[in-house]
């Protein structure tokens, strides 16, 4: 089994207890997480071989998100020392029709003041199996981008498969910059997920007939939008996640998977909602499972939204379950019966 | 911009954590929160400039509950110091079928043993735009009711606009008793808040075929009961919340709106519960806002159902949201969706 | 009145915060509870003499648990002190798709240790009314199987009415020797409660047409399960509950009484979980009430019922709600309206 | 071995977690405590047949209450139910130079409220071998003075031994009404408990040369106070306890005890304070064992020292302690080391 | 009474409770606090009417400081909105042996981005009595640097009194650079505060004798360093506060004053730390209020050290007493018994 | 470099919060530790490459143990999974007078019924540089005994070298049995780590003069016993650790150095103390990493008496501090000065 490389930014998450606002704070509960990280945290979980590769400062803060990753099984032998922020970003719960509200602070941090020369990408992907990486990277900061390109031309070059979740952030850079940005990078991508905005936000390709706000979603136009990005990208496989907001308490979920050829649609689950911070992470880690590890399409596809369907039932960013009991409920008991 | 005033109690909350029960707790959470403490700061929130009247004891009690209202932009200059007493009341959060639980032990505050000499109410409505209370206030104590009495004189006099939203109390006094007194204090007031059961609780005003604890609710009669309280009154507004408990987890939420010609109905709400205390006090402040911001009548009515549906998402008893949260969901995004 | 005996094992459960996994968990909320003892604490609260007789070892965590039991009124006088362990469960708590997990540690505990020499049935039986032990109790030790048949051919000797919940744990032991042990001991019994499963997994006698994972529940079939039970144990009363597990955090709850002769079905409840353990046991605790209070076999059913539907939303093990909070949703009240 | 009596208040108490000052609390420790509560959970920690007596609402709170006595082995069989409110006392803990501040709400309790026929004491004190209260309970009201004095003379005719820690509260009652209301009830106690203010400010009764804001005691002058208590009200013990306040984090604490002829004088302890509220509470509850034990006058009065410098390291009101850790403190270990 | 102006950043405070290390937080207590704030809050607490001048984001963080400061009394009205981030510092508290430990995240918070167009000070010290900064917010930025000197100027154009706390931080600037920065601001001064290195890092005038990390402390050294600052800056007065460190745990505390002529020497406290954050900007507020309120230079100087002797007392950067309390202990009681 | 293996059993602590009680308790803190586990913490802590050995069950109770230390940076992978139980310490904080109390709940642990056959000691020494272990895990069952005799054989074989810490359970096992087995398992030892009664606990080796409970320490009579350890076993270094118990809240601390000629003392610290489980540990760990890394006898001493002066302010069985921070104490400075 290869190393199974993500590259991103972990930040330290701020959260009211409960259903608290922020103007009643007078904790904040402390967990780390971030696109890519929650990835790793998912394939050490399933059994993988798992790499989390970043910029993090050498003090107590920057040691306290090495030590989460470390604990859930991440290797973080290959984290750059250095800088002097940990990106925070402050999360408030949403519930009924409040939504969750989230208010970034990561500007100036570690992994986005990181250079060029800090990272070794032919080293890194010595052994390596597979490469993943989010939109959220490369708009860190210019250098960031061209950091990511480094590392996909590098992983391209060795021979690792790479995914790319395009993870479209407007607070992080327009429309505009993150389309020609990332149409550089998307290039050397075999496996692209989205969710039903980012590629319309980054790319311009979109499903008609579909209100995000409004909670309908139009499965068709989503073939089309499948079908347009691996035409232009040459993919290999495009996921796309489908997520119904009924409510900040509950939600609907499931996903499709395009190989170029077929189309795959998931189950969909209907999710009383625990803490939904890392949903389409925790689908990227179960497709990026499910493709390697000798699934069906199919198969990789109910495992992914199966996986995602139970992280948001768990509070945090990371999905914390197992492969057992995403497989428990890829296998058709959602009865939520207690286990004894 | 006029002050708006509103008098009445602020009482600790003494809340066992979560669904615990009060023979659990061995922590209270602790906040404060009383009907018309409740609309003052809804008040602040939506910029306008909100005084809360009451009498509050000098000690560390009394200090707490003066910074709480300080905290969310109460301005608390008004408020008299003396007295021995915080008002408290215990309150056990219900889930599903059982059913949230209060228990006052509010007799004896400073404000129910107030004086009438207490308060200069000339001074007070000094510039003042809005005058607001609750049908506790006058049930607090005989002397209590003198008090109000002589305030909503004052109110007229200074040709400040007055509210009062009915909120019967059945431990605090007897329907007949809560008649004879309101039936002279209402004489004053412009504006009539009133949920299912207070308008017959009170006046004997009542709606058939509503059955409350069925939850089944019958909008006609509400109607009738509007244009009974508008006729005898001669009132500009009422204004009637409409609440369906299907549980303690789950209520549905509407409200009508009647200005002695035209009905208007809001948009009814289903909302799964974080806390619904303070769910009446949040639709009175939004109407009040509304009415003095230059919205149509209809709007005044969905800004305050929308403010309301929020509050029931929001822990403690003040409506911590703000002009833009409510907006969003009275212009139709229910949707929950993480605002980043 | 006379004693109401219960029997069994009292553990300490540990259990993380709200929705926490135990990896997540850096304190564990400890409670009491176990099969029999929250029988104990729920008759205690519907005012009945009740008394909890078990080996709890004399350290500080053995007296928490008798101090747990005293709090909430039952006798504690007949607990026999010795031993070494309090049997632990870990209980993480689920939600939507994701069941609770439990995970006993409870091996070697001072009860599961205990000596026949250790009670003396004949003095506990000394004016009792009821006893009550469920199939737990039998499964820790062979000489617990021993003690329980002590136990319940005393209680007949005594003339005590004897019910047991045949609560089958598959980690305790198997189909075939639960099969062989109860076999004996329910032939001694006057009442058998049981959920979906129980008697399939100890006699082998089910309910055609039900698939439990699924959720789907025929009710005729268990008319013949109480039928079989009853001619072969020769049973006054035969009791089942029946749980539709919509998802961890939602379920259906109703059950049915066989007399011998006449099958009672109560009403259906739909409830939203704050904790499911232990809803089991106050169906039990309910029934028990029912049956020896005056109450029609109907109301008896319904009473029991409506207990445990109100266990559902209580936190903890004992089902902490008073008659008359049963007596208000078994008479129609489900509308969890505010009680001030 | 015969009935150990209290009577008094049990409040709830409300503290701010660790060194919090009010202003800063969000939650509240709940605790239960009083003078002769915290006495009567002391003597059933030693073993005794404990029994308070006293007025508790009907509701949770009053039943809470209820919950803590019997939780702690205390007899609860014997408490009135009836009245409105449960005392309160808010309670923010010091350090260092900043002194422990409480301010109590402890007006209009149920026992406050009480009644003389409320109370049976013939029957109270059936089998009784022993009955404390503190002069807190005449404190109370004018006619909980009238109670006590029913209590202590119904005790004298059942032959049962008298004890009353002296207990000046200036919030409750002036010098002069203490002096007059103590003076009736204070002839019928065999056994008098004071500290160093006490005596002066209820009998006017000083030691010379004490300062006690200035942390200076002059034993000599105690021997004198207990002279002419003992003259005064022909007392066959009179104890005094000591302490020296170098801060609100350490004290010095000691005792002294005379029994009309010979003074003892005990070993003294500096102590690191954890809380220190139901300090003294404690000592009487360590004399009371101890004179009813066997004891010699000495190892009574070490016992009580010992059992009361330990209260000091418990949190709330109760000593929470055993037998057998008193005795090994007061057989010498005071080294605090581990106890595996 | 005029206005009390403070200025400088007010930082959210993230620490892990009781004595944990960064690397076991799970939660961040959530305070807010900085220098200038810190004793505007102490003035408000006096009875001053007391401003907070800074700049902060409009989001609901830079609310919750804003809220904070309202909370206790302090005008927030002339706070500017905008920018991005509120400063932050992560603290760890140490204990005995082990120091309390600081990490800065303040880099690019609002104020430190602020321009000098953001503040109009002419119309800020409009009916102003005070002004008060200390040498961390020139530290901040160089623009910080120029509203610094901008306001001293006007302060003094104003005929405001101007007090300056040299606060020297190195992970700010360079003591080369705060030389020159400070020299030129100080000269705008009336009153400089210091503790023992501020004078020798900032400007080069140090006390011989002294060493701060043995804890001993040459008080004769002190008087040559407050006559030289006082000659250089033509000073009214000087303040020096004088820490022994014996360990995290336990201080030694006191103070020096100069008016250019006499000096005036504090009572000395030992102190049990429960925080010390915050102690020296108590000691600045305890001065102001001092020098501002009739009292003597001795006095002044008393209640200066008295108050922020209590300070160590209380969690959080903000000093939480009032006038009472700190009178109390500068008058001489330190007993720490408990207040009824 | 080498790698550190430590041997044993890590165990879930479970704590109440501050200074509660047991009875007190509605949670457990829950931390995991163990005297090798805790010294692997330590080393890593300082860049050594830990590896702890164990048996742990599969579940998640076991996985949580790994877990923790992973986060800390031991090296898990040899850790053995199977078995039941993960061993349980309760763990009650003292303060003062009143002494911690540790209650084991660790029979039938996982590691305790490990097979001598879970273990290939040939491969896990191998490229090993140092092997500790404690006379705790040769207690835990005859076959732990066995199996550490294989250990430290094997050890021996592959030129590791050996320390031990006698640390003597009297739960575990008798004097004679200690001395029986640690007698031939102590022969392959190359240093030895003892407190004031282990040698003599468990090998008859006493120092004269030495009072433990009273507080007094005889240093001429350890290097007695140093010397007759080093004769019988021939070791290379005997370390004996001097604790002084002034009570729960204050010891003092120092230990002593043997290295077969010289004997070297170490700085004495007075430490208030947080937490002082593991302190022994830390001294361990802080010797062996001393004695690996180039000090000279002296201060790999004092680097270990440093190290665990700060353990004994770290809460938990981990020594969470940096190299940096045993440096800076062990040079001097013990101040507690804020590091900013």
């Amino acid at each position: 089994m290869g190393k199974f490389i993500t590259f991103g930014e972990i930040m330290l998450r701020l959260a009211p207890a409960g259903f608290e606002r922020f103007a009643q704070a007078k904790e904040f509960g402390a967990v780390y997480g971030g696109g890519e990280a929650n990835v790793a945290v998912s394939l050490a979980n399933y059994g993988k071989d798992a790499y989390f590769v970043t910029k993090l400062p050498k003090h107590e803060i920057g040691q306290a998100a090495v030590n989460e990753l470390r604990k859930y099984g991440v290797n973080s032998s290959m984290i750059v020392r250095g800088g002097d922020r940990v990106g925070i970003y402050y999360c408030e719960k949403g519930a009924s029709q409040r939504p969750s509200k989230v208010i970034y602070d990561r500007a100036y941090s570690a992994i986005a003041e990181a250079k060029r020369e800090d990272f070794n990408w032919k080293e890194i992907f010595n052994n390596a199996e597979w490469f993943h990486f989010t939109g959220i990277t490369p708009a860190l900061s210019d250098e960031c981008a061209a950091i990511t390109l480094d590392a996909v031309k590098a992983a391209k070059e060795a021979g690792v498969m790479v995914s790319c979740d395009l993870n479209f952030r407007k607070k992080l850079w327009s429309s505009e910059k993150a389309g020609k940005v990332m149409g550089e990078i998307v290039k050397y991508c075999d496996v692209v997920i989205a969710n039903e905005e980012d590629a319309e936000k980054v790319f311009g390709i979109s499903a008609e007939g579909t209100d995000i706000t409004g909670g309908t979603i139009n499965g068709e136009g989503y073939k089309e939008v499948a079908r347009k990005l691996t035409d232009r990208f040459n993919l290999k496989y495009v996921a796309i996640t489908l997520r119904e907001s009924f409510s900040a308490s509950d939600n609907g979920w499931s996903a499709m998977l395009y190989n170029g050829k077929d189309f795959y649609s998931s189950k969909k689950y209907r999710m009383h909602i625990v803490d939904r911070v890392g949903g389409g992470d925790s689908f990227g880690a179960g497709l990026i499972y499910g493709l390697t590890s000798g699934l069906t399409n199919q198969d990789a596809l109910e495992y992914a939204v199966a996986a995602s369907c139970l992280k948001h039932t768990v509070e945090g960013d990371f999905n914390l379950v197992s492969k057992d009991e995403v497989e428990t409920l890829m296998n058709g008991d959602a009865s939520g019966r207690v286990q004894r």
